[in-house]
């Protein structure tokens, strides 16, 4: 119940700290007999890690994941997975200085309040560190659903926007840039922005799409457990996650019935799709699409008042090494709980019927 | 695991179908010893009812509450609280009209074809009378929260929204016009809009905001089950609900790090609050707000194109008696929803420490 | 987390008191198609109710079931079943003669301690009255479970036991005889014991034995949820219970390994049994067979000292109609608990392969 | 789902097969500010581990356990404790013989029908092996508990039996001996009957008494969570488990309710404690006491017959250094179980009410 496990059938549970001897997790339920491809796994985990291009993060970790059970021979047996990776860059690290501060905008003050104690080194159980073990989990479950597709991507960032629908862009070229827009004329602002923003020693934030395509109808579950609820839930578990929308999301707020219905072919499929591909919490069978709204992060190489545990303001700055926009490094992991999520659910929906 | 349950301690298990005999439901964790309110629980119930006002749908229901367990000279025991509402009105409906006919952007489809049999009176299970069970639930651990306040209403109807920060807004009017909006002139505007739009025979959207204040810090969990993830899976479940976003939201995603840090006071308060009341998924003890948006009622007067069962497309008609904006009914709702989220965190902090 | 709940994807969830106005329950997750024998389901119900016979209590309760939702036109539809018994004989009781007074080896005293507050009408929630909407739900599973077949029957009276093996006994002579035991030389023994211990004003306990037929091969999740560990904990939660033993049960504690193996067949099966139809947590297609003890009824027709809440002890007696031996009646329950768990196990191994 | 988790509010999931590269768990719950003595867990894993007497295997295996998260600087945080034990003798170990062969009486042909697919290596995930991981957060929730005390010791071997109530035991001796008996010269019998057994190649059952002291009144839940319905679940769990008993037990279903009822003292304890401390699944603050019986262990050195998966009969003999009994390296997991289960249940105490 402290929060540290997602998914009722294919569940992870996560552990680690950014500066304690390894971070990792557990995945119970993963079905026996996937023959795992560890190169893909270890690819999305390479999408994610930080010093991998110039407007990330420059700090360097290998994070490379160590598989420790329930895979035998290359193929997952059903029992649970145990998978590890290593922190190998904290120890060079000094933390000292933020020892009894609160950083603004952080989780220091929230955690020392609630837990009378705390890993304070690089945020501790709170640092988006956490995120790489559910990119692992995320690399597996995507394996699992085969044919289901799932693309993110950068869609926004500070008011840079996409100024096209995702059914125009081209998903492969996602990674063939830094900011992991498939636009390219969007993508070259976006990070001519980014460059602009760190060189200020500011941050800033943004928005990703994702797309998720072939999904069979019927995955949801009424009431509580909506597809989409689950899937919103997800992603507001990410760090600096602000909101999340889908399909017609905000803007079908201001819309009227006759213009958002959405009609039907004969095939069941629907010839708009502002629903989103969700229709009473279960899946339709048309694209599930949905946004979400990432803060600028807020470690600033700028100068701020901070407060510390005497409860004295104090000025501190923001050390170097930080991610100027999280977005590109998000993407995969906005997959990663998409493909959690998908792959729970289309083991949840094998016990509907007789 | 069928999606029916919410919450972890604090735990509501509903069921009901729109016209089988009754709905209801079982909280399971209410603690012992809260002394029961029970007007001001059916007073929740009648703001949520329909044929209350010329804006919303003139079914007439009572949805009178009884219980059946768990409480004993009106104090709980601990033990399950079981309520009923018994559904009323069903029997003189004939939907044998919609018996094989799915409508565009309800749930008839999808239930078909994950269950392979569905209730088809009036959305059966996915009707939007589930959520008086919530409401009933939600009345009775906001008194259980006591000094914690729930504040939700109206913030925008179709393209006209609110114009001032929730600050200057005064929550004791909410209740004052029947659109539940506090800022009078705006809800004038909102309910003509209503009124225009159920002449036209159609539907229109509109957001909730919801605040709460006097939180105490250090509830929420981290990582998966972070507070605000909850309360947005939690908005998410409810009918129609298509985005949520706490705190700055999606207008944060456009902002820099440092306009968008909240700077400390001396007392562990912040100056500003776009942070939202939490951080790290924990709550600090500012307000939380959030914002719901409620795509318009699928089902108009007008017109539209359906599909059957065998796959032909059918003209059908909405039959009277609809809801031409679901939000100010949904307002309780909302409410409800937030209550069950903070009690069932309130409890879960209870566990946090030795 | 209050512990009204069992079951993972077939979950049961039930509320009521002895003596409030019902009890019942809500079954989420029972699947989609199922259509029900309605009165294969009562005459379950009516094997658990008072007063059928003269060696049980003479309570006469109707225990009629009333079904609220879930279920349309006689077939499951994968939502929630929520289900109702009307208490329609508590109103005569008078019961305040015990609002004060903690029985002997009741419940009343860690109730009190626990909660602060408890309905004392009846023993309140901790009556076995509970279990009848287990005998609903457990009957239900049953249709569920089709080919396989559950029989409990009394194995014992006090000292009175079988003395044959179980594969010598006909299971259809278990509802010949009041006691429910298929073995009539033993049926008549036990019967008079119960009819001379009733005499008495005394009560007295005895075991039951269950034998699940028609198992099939690979139910039972690894580690913490063994297939006999959950019917373990299944029997446990039965009132009364103090003891469950599964194929060799204590006696094999006494035995040497090269006595105790069950060696195979060719086609799997095994020579003997007793591993009683499960290994390493998992049913492997022989047949599982358990033993439960009861304890016996604490209520006595006798003078005995009880204690009162001022923490003095008080002198009180028993009222009449209540049961001598528990078991004849618990046999039903048995079975629903034993459905539950292979209903649950069943679905959960839906999921175990790719 | 996959049933590698135990507890609610205390969680602990393991993972691991015994010839993998590690097993080890996560511990999510246990609450903050828990400063941990790490010689005590170690002490606890070495008296479950190979090789410490000559009465049990005589495999070595160091068994030292590495904390990844949760702790800092000595004391928990509140965030889940990753913990890992690696396998360090498992490459000398030669399986292949056992490959397509599945062992009388062990989880082989279970796991391979279930899954498709298993590490047959020492058993995989069946393996006893997995307990370390039981045995490391038991020793954690053994400190957590603080002035509960948890005692079990051996009291069968075969048919040799401790012939003294357990009041009148010292179980400051229960380390003094190799088979964990407190009383000596049972002890030397048993010991005596394990070194005869195991001459012959054989092995033998036997069961494990618990008594849990200085539990406050008011542990449990209510109907399916009952306290000894998850103390008996906890030990159903344990490999090799058959029978579970509290209190009076088995020997309780032959005796009178004017002879088992336990009655009052004014100060709320009882005369007698035939309950075995849990009255209506909640502790009432007398001691907690149950009997766990073990049967053989399986892999005997005798040649036996044995099952391919060609579905052909073939002998076999079990290879050196397995125990002969298992009980004595039992008693501490029996402990751990009780430790995690009571931890749970002090946690959900806490929110029992208002």
């Amino acid at each position: 119940m402290a929060g540290n496990t997602i998914g009722k059938l294919f569940k992870l549970t996560t552990f680690g700290e950014s500066h304690g001897k390894a971070i990792g997790g557990i995945i119970d339920g993963c079905p026996a007999g996937l023959a795992l491809d560890f190169e893909a796994i270890q690819n999305e985990l390479n999408r994610r890690k930080p010093g991998q291009s110039k407007i990330v993060t420059q700090r360097k970790e290998p994070d490379t994941v160590e598989y420790y059970s329930g895979i035998f021979e290359g193929v997952t047996t059903g029992t649970p997975i145990g998978f590890v990776i290593h922190n190998t860059n904290q120890k060079s690290k000094d933390y000292s200085h933020i020892k009894d501060v609160y950083r603004p905008s952080h989780a220091d003050y929230t955690y020392d309040k609630k837990y009378g104690v705390r890993d304070y080194r690089g945020g501790g159980r709170s640092s988006a560190r956490e995120t790489a073990s559910r990119v692992v989990a995320g690399a597996i479950a995507k394996q699992f659903l085969s044919k289901i597709e799932i693309n993110a991507f950068t869609s926004s960032v500070g008011d840079i926007f996409i100024d096209k629908p995702y059914q125009d862009l081209d998903f492969s070229k996602i990674e063939s840039n830094i900011i992991r827009c498939p636009d390219e004329a969007s993508a070259q602002k976006m990070i001519s922005k980014v460059e602009e923003i760190k060189k200020q020693g500011d941050t800033i934030g943004g928005t990703i799409t994702c797309v998720i395509k072939n999904v069979p109808v019927g995955l949801g579950e009424p009431v509580f457990d909506k597809l989409h609820a689950e899937l919103g839930k997800a992603m507001l578990s990410i760090n600096a996650v602000k909101g999340f929308e889908y399909g017609s999301g905000f803007c079908g707020a201001q819309m009227k019935g006759s213009e958002h219905n959405d009609l039907f072919n004969e095939d069941g499929s629907t010839k708009t799709n502002l629903s989103g591909g969700i229709q009473g919490g279960i899946s339709n069978g048309m694209d599930i699409y949905f946004r979400v709204a990432f803060k600028p992060v807020a470690t600033v190489i700028q100068k701020q008042d901070a407060l510390n545990s005497a409860g004295e303001i104090v000025e501190m700055q923001g050390k170097g090494r930080h991610d100027p926009c999280v977005v590109p490094r998000a993407v995969p992991i906005v997959e990663a709980m998409a493909a959690l999520v998908l792959a729970d659910y289309l083991l949840l929906d094998r016990v509907t019927r007789l």
